[in-house]
């Protein structure tokens, strides 16, 4: 079937104006925002934007008769091509489906639709007191659906884990068109044993069992108090060791990030101003709660640093936090700076080491660097591990991306190889798939028996996750 | 095979040392702790202690050639008689295999095998200034493999979620005998979203899925503070709308849990030295952290308390906590008093509403024992709407058994009329395998989509969670 062929008959399905037809509108959905999908890109044959589960299932039973495949997207800002078509087919941007049924605030739960965008649901949360903790950087481009399926997280999942701890139940239309809600079908309740989990299931799960048409979160109560502690270690290895001690003084932090020195360098040619002393490793602490047990965390806090570090400072007034967070949140953006034609590539980019590896993981990621001739800034969530890595390169040059290839590659096994995950939030998509036996092994095997199962015409999202026999040959 | 014949065929298997053939030892292995389990004792055709992923793994072998049905087992404290073999066959009795493999401190972590009883791994966490939050009631006989099997939790629930959010990965044999391990195969990452998430499919999987074998936990530091507030309620209906102010301020307190008018008459009859007042709720906070936020939090909620409670009392003194917790802590045993011959038996027993439907829950419960004339003791976790309701009568009084079924049956069909689950924290085991439908509708059916994909022989602890086919006929 020509693509104006299928962009017709689906049209005919759930109407003209759900499905895009301008070539150049369709470019759009050729990438996310990956470094994969900038080297190749990936055109489906035809974009449908559905705004009701009904749309959704006719869609789906189409694909499903006739053996379509079908991706789903939120907003586009996965680094992974999880949301690309990379064997073609139809994407399904659900992104412009973006109600808020309900805020049930009485039982403490939300239902959301799938293109709701997480910044805008906080947003409306606060009116009622309520949060939804996971939070991800891409919260204003980041949709709840595309959270629910990558499993999403950010700098406070050290506290309060990821998007999975959160979703009660799901709406989910099946490969075949079927639609299930899970956790309950008219269920209200926060806490329920009953049945296979398959909510958490389909937490996670990329795209490749069905389509999540609507979410039933819990949220909870928003603190009401912060504060932050910025802490300069002269010495890499402190940094990890002063993590544990606050852990061991029976703190939770609600973050806990490192700039080691690449992203120390990086960000004082960025932000000169800031003037970043010259060390090895700056921890930032968050601690969030009411206010009497903000300022007793930071004050044990501030304490427990004093024994390692050069500088502590501890901030509960807004501005100060401000500033002492800026280090911290301009850091992606700063990265490119460690060269002047340089530009931060994703890739290899968000693995996850035990918290003993940190430091390992670091200098062996320095020298990795060397090696290949190309910079890599290095920053993240050290207190649950998750390490950003920002290969620096001129990305018009093939030679370097040749050699950011085969760094990358090498950071991945590097993850697996020092007990950790090719990565801790941003997901699999295309670009990990290759990595599931080696990370997973024969676990691998039953993921699949249940990918068959759900989805026995493969249509779902293929290529994602984990390699199947059929995609070896695609 | 008969029975001795198979006995003799596993001992050469595994050692006769780990296989039960005492017809007085086998008659343990035919109940759990439901009332189901009282009135029909199922015995298992033999009985096996494992001490090793490979004996696990060579009985299934054995068990999948020969379709025997295999039922894991752990402490046997379950309500469900989702440990007993109710269509026959080999109960693999984890219970002994009790080894705390590591605690891996620097990574906030801990392996465990499957027969570790609750309570022994937060004794020997503390000695790490570590804990595990879930924490059933029945922590003194509960193992953590049961734990996982059944997503325990209990009254801390509301603030620490249930056990599912603590497992970082799991050791599985599966139905065939082969040996996956789930959330990566080396891992200690506290963070990874890598592999479709089969470690929450399994939590929970109540032994249908596989054989639990080992346990990755993330464990969190050992908060240093905790407090009691008790606060007493003429009214009903100002026990949840205080619990929603509780909320509202910020606070989320570690546990809420109610008394209704059936529990303190039977903790004044079980307990008269506590003189609790004649009214229609008291409520019990819990609340955890630093020292300096318990005070703030227990000073606040006793202002919220205060609002419409006649009594209220904030207490962070241990034996003064103690004493304040004594009228929830007896009222499980106490319950049997509200009549001279009665025995609290444990069916229809840990609903879950949403919190807005606790008051009508409530009265319509009292109003479903007087239709049936059978006295309800109410109790539980109003935090996050979990109701345990204890029925109590003459267990050899065959009228009343007939119609405390019926009663029970009525209280599971009301838990999904108001929106609710027919269990919280239990389990669905045999007795709410029959709610599946009901419950969940047409998720039953990707439920058994996965069993079969999973199970095909159907022999992993048959006739529980859901019906198949083939249990109707069985």
């Amino acid at each position: 079937m020509t693509n104006t062929n299928l962009q017709k008959e689906l049209a005919a399905l759930i109407g003209s104006d759900k499905v895009i037809t301008d070539p150049l509108e369709l470019k759009y959905y050729s990438y996310d925002s990956s470094f994969e999908a900038k080297l190749h890109r990936f055109n489906p044959d035809a974009v449908v934007m559905p705004k009701s589960t009904e749309d959704v299932s006719k869609v789906m039973k189409y694909a499903y008769e006739n053996n379509i495949p079908v991706t789903p997207r939120g907003g586009g800002s996965g680094e992974t091509c999880g949301s690309v078509a990379t064997q073609g087919g139809i994407v399904m941007d659900l992104s412009p489906w973006d109600t808020i049924d309900e805020v049930d605030m009485a039982n403490m739960q939300v239902f959301v639709r799938p293109g709701v965008i997480h910044g805008k649901l906080n947003d409306h949360l606060s009116e009622f007191a309520l949060f939804f903790p996971p939070d991800p950087g891409s919260t204003r481009m980041a949709t709840i659906g595309g959270m629910v399926a990558n499993n999403s997280s950010g700098l406070r999942a050290v506290k309060y884990g990821a998007t999975e701890n959160y979703v009660l139940g799901l709406e989910v239309v099946l490969p075949n068109g079927d639609v299930i809600y899970t956790g309950g079908k008219n269920s209200r309740a926060v806490k329920s044993v009953s049945g296979m989990n398959i909510t958490k299931l389909m937490v996670g799960s990329e795209g490749t069992l069905g389509i999540i048409t609507q979410v039933r979160l819990r949220v909870w109560p928003k603190p009401k108090a912060r504060g932050i502690a910025l802490a300069i270690f002269p010495n890499l290895d402190d940094a990890p060791a002063t993590v544990l001690d606050v852990y061991q003084s029976g703190i939770l932090p609600s973050g806990i990030e490192i700039l080691d020195d690449s992203a120390i360098k990086a960000v004082n040619l960025y932000s000169p101003e800031l003037n970043l002393p010259d060390a090895q490793a700056i921890l930032l602490f968050e601690v969030d709660g009411n206010p009497a047990s903000v300022d007793w965390e930071g004050a044990r806090i501030a304490e427990i640093c004093k024994k390692r570090a050069s500088e502590v400072e501890w901030a509960t007034d807004p501005a100060r936090m401000t500033a002492l967070w800026k280090a911290r949140s301009v850091t992606a953006t700063a990265a490119a700076r460690v060269r002047p034609d340089g530009s931060r590539i994703f890739a290899g980019e968000d693995i996850s080491v035990p918290l003993s590896k940190v430091t390992e993981v670091l200098r062996r990621i320095k020298a990795l660097g060397e090696k290949y001739g190309i910079k890599v800034v290095n920053y993240g969530h050290i207190g649950d591990g998750n390490v950003h890595t920002a290969p620096v390169i001129d990305p018009e040059c093939e030679a370097e991306v040749a050699q950011v290839q085969k760094l990358t590659d090498e950071i991945h096994l590097l993850a697996i190889e020092l007990g950790g995950s090719t990565t801790g939030e941003h997901g699999v998509g295309l670009v990990r798939a290759k990595y599931a036996y080696l990370e997973h092994g024969p676990a691998v095997d039953t993921m699949k028996t249940i990918k068959k199962a759900l989805d026995p015409k493969g249509i779902m999202n293929p290529g994602k996750l984990f390699l199947m026999e059929e995609d070896s040959n695609a």
